[in-house]
Parts: structure tokens; sequence; C-alpha cells
């Protein structure tokens, strides 16, 4: 049998109520046989500063011990202004330094998203592979999970509804699980 | 005469040394007569949380006043992991929220930026001004400024040294100036 | 009374039935007052060589004196592997060149586009507008017309069917025609 | 012994002094112990049109057939108006049809360019990394081979004269084939 492939979902919003939160609890509760996924929250992380990158909050600390732990990451990623969310891209930036103690290093990754319009964070998920290059991550390129009009997927309490995008979440874990194997 | 073009600089770097916060005081200093630099510090801007964006920290709504007071925005990018660091991304979303309140709407822009590696933020500079299209802001297309190799271009005291930029940085401003003047 | 903007509209496919094809007659179809568009075929325009290009096909002087003579271009793209078609890429290529002589220097431009995914086109038309920062055109930021499922939009004769696009594509046009006249 | 990694090389010009075929031959010569380069040259391609996917130019088979046969492929890019050249985009469009039957999916890929200005085609080769998601291509994160200032690094017969660019284009070959290799 093959071991479980551990993953560290990682959402790009403080908000409570975040649909991108609520997906990443979705694909924890989807997670196919055989694939974990654990999540860390930004909460905490302070915005970026280079004078303090030798002695980094506690928090990314924290952050960057996560990422190691884990065998794959997922982001999954609001977009703001046709790009990734300060807030994601902010924390990113923290676990990348100080040079040469970047935390991404060789992860294999994924990433989905979901926003109100019909796009489903599409054009921040692009910007976010350009990251990858320079960090050295290893992308899986599908399927790609775009939650456009998310707001009519989710119920009050934040549980998923639509089946179909229930599916292609789970296609996604399958996916980055097998990747991640095959990179071992 | 034509009268004054304000333009507000924003350097997307906290770190006290910057060589982007160096570039944006050069620019300060060289700007051609007709427009005038101000310079607004992202200092004690947090991260964003669209849980407080009604009522937002007072340097979020004093980032705001200032751009909208100004003719015309200059953004000085550093650029981390091949995109927009996180604490500048940071900023233009607070200051595009809440919906309907964006204060970047219509505004001139320009974009410039420094680094150490040859390519001087360029792939940031494009992530910007996919941002810009959202944003409903008017980017300059010309000069480009990317000031590759920035550690060899400024003295100790963060002084810019290099002529050749020098003039280019005054390129931009005039251009922008000009470009302001066209849109009115 | 205003001068008639007149605008030269360019699809970025070959094909005889192609959908962005017709998204285009329907753009000279529904052209608000004030505003004529023009079509301009891409056959006959062979793979650019640079080699070729001080005595370039009769086709490609064609082109270019057709860009020249209109106030605003309109590109009317397919999306090929989520980046401009290659047909599209190589006349603009031709136009653009020789080095000096560019037809598409300071032209006001738009971008709309179709395709059968639900995209519409939308990643094709990120890229070309990074084109437009070298070309020094100056793009219309909104409204930003992608016509997803686009097979479903038009009928076999090739018609469009849907009146909210229909409405999409007037409101462009009458933007771009307004744009136009700002920058004069 | 590890079997040798039959590499397809194709670059973006159909310019016969083009440095972008003079990189690619540098390549070809410089190939590491262990891997093999071979040369696909664009002539004889013509414009796409999807009326005629079907039964395609002879040349086009050609290059399927050659994609198909070869264990990973290296694009050698230039950068026309800050984008993939329409000629080198165009080969990729017909190579990825009719649907179902692309040649490019599942390859192992790297990028390489050159380009008289400082830039050595960047931004034309992250268009290309786009494009590979949606063409499901494994492409090399590293290293990036952006051959600047070109014009200088070539000798008048086209053979490249700079040692450090050699060693960089061996490092990005010898990184493909262990790529490959960890892929199969």
């Amino acid at each position: 049998m093959e071991p479980t492939v551990t993953v560290l979902g990682i959402a790009g919003s403080l908000r409570k109520d975040s649909l991108n939160r609520a997906a990443l609890r979705a694909a924890q509760a989807l997670a196919p046989e055989g694939v974990r996924v654990e999540i860390f929250d930004l909460d905490g992380i302070p915005v970026y500063n280079q004078d303090d990158e030798l002695s980094p909050p506690a928090r990314v600390a924290e952050l960057k011990a996560a990422v190691r732990a884990a065998d794959a990451i997922l982001f999954v990623t609001p977009e703001f202004n046709y790009s990734i969310p300060g807030v994601l891209k902010n924390a990113i930036d923290w676990g990348s330094r100080p040079y040469g103690d970047s935390c991404w290093q060789g992860k294999p990754v994924a990433v989905m998203g979901a926003s109100v319009s019909p796009f489903g964070s599409a054009r921040a998920q692009y910007h976010l592979r350009q990251c990858f290059v320079f960090l050295d991550m290893h992308p899986l390129n599908k399927p790609e999970v775009m939650i456009g009009g998310a707001a009519q997927k989710f119920d009050a309490a934040g549980n998923l509804t639509d089946e179909r995008i229930g599916k292609s979440i789970q296609d996604l874990l399958a996916a980055l699980a097998a990747w991640t194997r095959r990179l071992r």
C-alpha cells in the first residue's frame, strides 16, 4: 500500500465567511483515500518586512514548519484586482525568505479558487503559477478548479452544495497525490 | 502655464534601506518642472481583511485620501517571487475596497522598479499592469524603467549614482505628466 | 457634431465559420451612431519571416494601410492553448515591422473574443494587453467582452442571438469611440 | 547506464541568420553525455486554419511525428512584441490540433531564448509557460536561459562565443534530462 500523501491547504483570505476557506474545508472533507488535507490559517501573519526576516514572527515560523512537513501544497486563492490577494502573496513572500531558506522549494503544488465572478479566480491562479517558476515548485496542470459564481455554490453555513464541483475537487486531490508520488 | 501635475509615489517595500524607496526619493528629487512627487509610505497598513473593510484602519483611510488628492500615481515596485510584493498588493487591495469606493478608479499611472537581478522587477511590473485593467487605471506605456543590478546603482546613503537611470526616471515623470494632461 | 470614429476590426481566425468572425460581423452590424466598423480579414498573410520584412507580401502592406487609416483597432480574438492564436499574433508581428515602421503605434484599441469554453478567450486577451505595452497602443479597460459558451450564442448562419452580449458589444464600441475622442 | 534522452529543439524563427536558431545549434553541439538534441525547422508550416486541420499539411504531420518521437522538447524562442512570436505559436497551435490528437501532451519541456534587448525573451518565455498548462506539458523550472544582448554573444558565423552562456545551456540540458528521467 502507498503511504498517505499529506497536503497542506492554504486559503488566501482572512474573512471569517470566506468562500475560499469554505472551499478548502470542502477539500478536506472530500479528500479521497490515501490523501489527508491539513489546513493552515493565515491569521496572525503580519506584513512582510525584510528587516525582520532573520527573526520572523512566530506565526511565520509555524507556516514554514507546516509547509516543510507536508508532501504537497494546495493554494485556494481568491482573486483581488485580477491578481493574487496581497494576504496570500505576503505569506508566500515570508515563506520564501531569507534567501536560501525558502520552505516552498521543490514542493508539488495544486491551485484552486472561488470567486463571485464567473471566472473563479483564474487570473490569480495564472499569476501564482508564474511564482512557482521562481519558487521551484512543481505545479499540477489539471484539473483546474475555478469555482465561478461561488456565492451560489455554498449554503449559509459554508458547506459546498454543488456536486460537480465537489467531484472536481476530489479529482484535483487524487491527481495531486499521483503527481506527488510520481515526483518522489 | 499648465498647472503642476501632482504624482503620488508608492514604493512596495517596508525595508528601511530599500532600493525601491531610494529610487522613489530619486524620482522626487529629479522631478522635472511642472511635476511634484509626493511619497506615501506603506508602513502601518495591516494585512487586508474584508471583515474590516467598512471601518478600515486609519492608515488605509490616509492612503485613499492621498491617492484621491493626486493627479497621477507612480508605483515603484520590487519583485518578489516573480510577481508583485505582498506588501504592495495588499495596499492596492485595501485601496480598491469596499466595492464601489476604490481610490484608484480612473487615475493615470506609471510603474518603475529596482531589483538586484538584471530584470529590474519587470515580471512584477507586468502583473501590476494586469491589475490596472480591473482597477480602471490608465497606464503609461513608455518609458519602462527597470533598474537591474540595483545594488550597484545607489551609494551607501541610498542616493542614485547612475545618470542614465536618473535621466530615464525624469523622462518617465515628464511622460506621465503629459499623459495625465492628455487624459484630463 | 463629432466626426465618426472608424474602427478597424480584426478577427484572429481563418476558419470560414469562425465564431470570432461572426462576433466581429455582429459588432459591425450593432455599431452605435458615430462609429463605423470596418473588417480586415487575415486570409493571405503568410508566416512572418524577418528576411522578407523589407519587401513584405502585398496583403501585409494592405493590413498596415488599413490600420493606419483607422482611428482605433478592435481585436476579436479566439484563445488557442491559453494564449493568442498564432494567426493573430503573426499578423500583429508583421504590422509591427520593420523597426520604426509599426502601424500600431499610438492607436486606441479594444479587445473582445469568443470561445466554446466558459472563459471567452480571457487568457488570450490579457496576453494581447501585454503586447500593447510594447506596441504603444492605448487599450480600453472596460467593458471586457468575453463570450463564453459561444457555440450557443450564435445561430447556424453565424448571427448573434444573445441580446445581452449584443448590448455589451455596443457598449464596448461606444466606450472605444469615447476613449478615442479623449485621446485625440 | 541510463538510456539517452532525445530532445527535440524548435526555434521560433524563420530568419536565416536567426540568433535563436544559432542558440539551438549551440545547444546541439554542447549537449552533455546522455542527451541528444535534434532540430526541427519551422519552415514550410503555413498559417493555421481549423478548416484544414483534419488533413494538415505534410510539414505539420512531420512536426507532430518528430515531437512524438522525442523524450522532451526544447523551445528556443525569440520575443516579438512582448510575447511569443506568431511563427512559433502557430506551430504549437497546429501541433495541438485536432482536439484529442495533440502531440504535446505530457511531454517534459524546457525553454530558452535570445534577444537583442537585455531581457533575452523573458516575456515570451512566461507566456509559453502559460500555454504548457493547457497543453499538459511539464516545464523545467530552472535554469532559465535568457540570452540578452544576443548580438554580442555570437560571431558572424552564428557560433556562440560566450562561455558562461554555453555553460548555462549545458546545465539546462542536463536538468531537462534529469527531469525527463524523473517523470518516466
